[in-house]
């Protein structure tokens, strides 16, 4: 028995299958471009063994625990650490074990298929995970974490990483990033510029925020020009450590577009501390412009991710602190949240913004429309909850008819979850030769032009949108 | 001829439609769990003849009538009763042959598959309806109504039903349920407490209502405590009668947790006639969360079925009442409404909070996500208009790959129509099948976990979400 | 190689794509109605030969020169003209060579089926377009435009066109259509009411165009009365030029019913200049209900395309003007906005409103549900950017099992690009047959009741929605 079939996310279809394999074997040993993704810098500077199988794989993985914590797993049960020290399970095969025991709950979902290509793949395993199996997992996984070819460096060369992003505040001072320059390591690892802590005012510590940035770049963040000319020094730094992107994690699309006197008067209010709720908004509108605009100068490409009411739990936040798996998408407009940007910026061919989303309803409607017009606009892969073989499906499906294959920016995998970077792409593989062979199946498309497309989605394409 | 096709609703492809029939054949005979409708105990009380095939299956189906009001039938044709009493078509066969005549509108809706299922295997029916054959399907369905093994009790045996709820006010007095357990007959039939009429200032006799309610508790109404207890003890009684569920039909998700002082006065406003809209639909909303917190204390699970805006036609309601297929869905927000009622008992592991939709957006977007996380909350299978081949498989691909399949709790028939829950409980196992064929297919599942997941969804998440 | 295949956008199943094959065959010749589009009536009228390849397929398409412009081509160099009268790319040869090299960006869209139809079936070609082939492709297509029977009423009779409409403003003086019908050529072209210029206060030049339409017709439009007498006397002059339908492209379905002194004030404000945006919108909104109104009389069946966002880019806007590629979609609701006109006129079996949507979301949640019920409501077919086969797919997939086939009016080319109107026809066609067949494939259908409807949705439906 195999916990991963060759065929796997393929057509049923015989003829359709047949190519979607010809697709595939043709794509599936290119090296991974991860332009967008959060694993830890410290991995790839230090490169430390990982702890245990818990800590590598269940620990840090809100795909897994808030599955588990919906069917009454406690967070404490699963090693979740707690805001206030109260003392929470530290035996990682007491952890193993409870997620064994539960991992039916995951059928259906990409974090099965994630984790069987990492059983699989990565640590050779064959027989299912489940209670009876999953002592046998961990002090297989366990005994394997030990060896040196399991240290990151040596899962980036054997993953075929060309090149990983990280995200990093602007605080951040990326020494892991230039202790990894220092090394002499062979392996590509860049930043990106994640501004929400200091743009954001309703971001944890913001004021503060602001004023260390301002220390950290010797600008005089008290006012408004100020503020943005330490974001462009800020940038530039991050610019010597690879990045070549920003990233912007915003409750809503909006973008707004005031005037330098009207800028000012309400950077005065949200640093002054007098802000309302709706300054708060308008003011991370105003940003994303502002770094559109500096953007255009400096050619970092740009990121919006919007659409996520963060921390929906209040129980859960107090207990356990940010992104525990309580993040639930909202509603999200486009039209009109995006307009100001564009009505300046969105002719700019110069210009790169690449635009993500948690609500699907807009792919067809309003970002397919959008992207199939303006040049300065890029679609982001399926992200998130829908970064799997459904919602990629449905991202393929209602976006290219309006905005073409040549829109989007192929896949990134945006994960902390190290060991399933190469599960992803290859789910992403797979779902887009599907998708080829069908439209090759189905006559709107020839093989060959299949072929390159398929080239294009799993490389090419990201690789070109984030100047990587 | 057949009417029906043992592969109906399979997939097209040889290998998943082989998968699906062995599926299939491990649950097509498992007894129907159904928790959820509004069948008439009357019924089953009373165990009397159906009058007649338009009584049976046409007058009281607004699947039916609203679809041929669609296409020009006046209501008045098909024996819808009027308010006023002015007459209407009395001639069963004549209803019967318009119906027939329109049969072709019926093509590609689920009412065509649950009718033809129904003339197939409860009439034994092997030519399909149309102007030509009605009379023959009315002489032949007539006679057979007329024997014994038609009457209630003897379909209800039949139908492999082991368990059904039905769905009262708090007004009722469940004398049909009392007399069917006084009867001696070993059919399971319970009730649900749906107290819409004395929880919704803008039903109709709305303190009225309330007052009888407080009457027949011996509560004084004239407090919201006393109001509370009177749903406690009314509650209990329904309890006594098997109930183990209560029913929400509101407008809207939206909930609301205010304060006792804030509390008593809204309730003094609603019940002192002043109420604005804005109150009623913020009284509704904390009722909600009231209703929540009883269900912690009595173990009753909550269904909460909102978003339909009922008797959208004014002509009709004035003309027929309520209940005509006058109802349309509407855009439903779920992330901020379900917010207060979440805040204080969405981590609750003891409490079952099931929520459906007529807004299908909010499947991937917003509902996985909610159910995926928290732990109270269980999804409701595709609902109403959804109730569907398309609609099931939507829900299953747009809800699975984030909530999994055991955080929705199986199937629900919800109708009136007692003929038709064989129908549709074949037709949710099909498409469920095929569902996870389409997975084995695929090879994101083992055909031995798809038999689990099989059982399960036909029947062991329904009888244990449901307490059943 | 052709660059068409004869079983294109059948299904991939062998069986399903045999049942396609038939009820296509079945199909494929019937002629052509098309009751809604954009073509020049000056076309029939003047029967003068195409300029050039460029001139009959790049320059007038705003879906082939969005996507370039969207991949950095500038519209001058398209030959796009600009409103000032800024020279633009006046080589024919040029425009082709640039159009040709991108011609990549449409795989994968419906642009890309249209062209390959046109190429392969109207000019014979069969190599496929690319910077290689440009000038192969230009020679031979603009010897082919020189021809007698590439003229549009050989191209007419070549397409097998039983009717066409083509959509006039109040003001047009339709000419063309008489000397259509004094030349005494027997093509029938019907001319189609679309107010906007007249009823909507934000249309460039509302006021005068709504003071040259009471010269026109004699009426004094000083009073709503004389303005409503002058729709009324301009809609019978359409009649004389075979109008059988009105259109109306607002950007919300808002509806209204005012009483007449609202009504006469509100026309007093937006002709007197003072009009606010709610004004605005809500006289769009009473015009639909006065044009129904008129409808119930004259019999004009109405068409509401509601949900765009015109203009959105206000550089092109001013340099390039109207319709060039940024209209977007935005959320449009309908349960709510109908409701007005519906109380008034929704149970009027002589009454046939085809409603349109830019709104997926809204086909199983609103317009299913409403067309379902509503005597007096059609659901118009998949339009603009979901005039695809993904599009048309959902559009049946989510409107089918509540709304039924009959209640949808067969398929509409809405193009103003005469070439494609075969491509266009021929998709619907193929993509109709494709999903009967899985139906019949899937036994919830029998191929007899699949050949009829395949009919019905080719041709009857349409011919007798819009009484054509």
């Amino acid at each position: 028995m195999s916990l991963i079939h060759e065929d796997r996310l393929f057509p049923a279809d015989a003829a359709a299958r047949a190519v979607a394999r010809r697709l595939y074997a043709s794509v599936k040993d290119l090296p991974i471009v991860s332009p967008h993704g959060h694993t830890d810098p410290a991995w790839y500077a230090q490169n430390a063994a990982f702890a245990d199988p818990a800590a590598l794989l269940v620990v840090p993985d809100h795909y897994i625990f808030r599955m588990l914590y919906s069917q009454g797993v406690r967070l404490e049960d699963l090693g979740i650490a707690t805001v206030d020290g109260t003392p929470v399970e530290a035996d990682p095969r007491a952890i193993w074990r409870r997620f064994a025991a539960h991992y039916h709950l995951f059928r259906g979902t990409p974090t099965r298929l994630w984790l069987d290509h990492t059983f699989a793949t990565l640590f050779d395993l064959d027989v299912r995970l489940s209670e009876r199996t999953a002592d046998l997992y961990y002090d297989h996984i366990a005994e394997r974490l030990a060896r040196p070819e399991y240290r990151p460096r040596a899962l980036f060369d054997r993953f075929n990483i060309e090149v990983i992003a990280t995200t990093e505040s602007p605080l951040d001072d990326l020494r892991h990033h230039a202790a990894i320059r220092a090394s002499g390591w062979n392996g590509r690892v860049v930043t990106a510029y994640r501004p929400d802590p200091v743009v954001d005012p309703d971001f944890a510590g913001f004021r503060d925020n602001v004023r260390a940035l301002g220390e950290i770049t010797g600008c005089d963040v008290g006012t408004f020009a100020g503020y943005l000319e330490a974001h462009r020094r800020r940038r530039a730094y991050f610019k010597e450590f690879g990045a070549t992107s920003t990233d912007h994690g915003h409750p809503t699309a909006r973008t707004a577009d005031l005037s330098p006197v009207e800028t000012e008067a309400l950077y005065a209010r949200v640093m002054g501390g007098s802000a309302t709720a709706e300054d708060a908004e308008l003011f991370r509108a105003q940003m994303l412009t502002e770094m559109a605009a500096m953007s255009l100068d400096d050619g970092l490409v740009m990121q919006i991710h919007p659409g996520s009411a963060r921390n929906h739990n209040p129980r859960l936040l107090a207990r356990f602190g940010r992104d525990k798996g309580a993040d639930i998408p909202t509603r999200t407009d486009y039209v009109g949240a995006l307009k100001p940007l564009l009505d300046r910026f969105g002719n700019e061919r110069a210009l790169t913004v690449i635009v993500f989303t948690l609500d699907e309803t807009t792919y067809a409607r309003e970002l397919a429309p959008l992207a199939g017009h303006y040049p300065a606009l890029r679609l982001g892969p399926a992200w998130w909850f829908h970064d799997s073989p459904e919602g990629m499906r449905r991202f393929r499906e209602q976006t290219t008819e309006t905005a073409g294959f040549y829109n989007t920016v192929g896949f990134n995998d945006d994960t902390r979850a190290f060991p399933s970077i190469p599960a992803r792409h290859d789910v992403a593989r797979r779902i887009d030769c599907a998708f080829l062979a069908e439209l090759v199946v189905g006559h709107r498309l020839d093989e060959d032009e299949a072929h390159e497309l398929a080239h294009d989605l799993a490389y090419r394409l990201a690789k070109e949108a984030y100047k990587l």
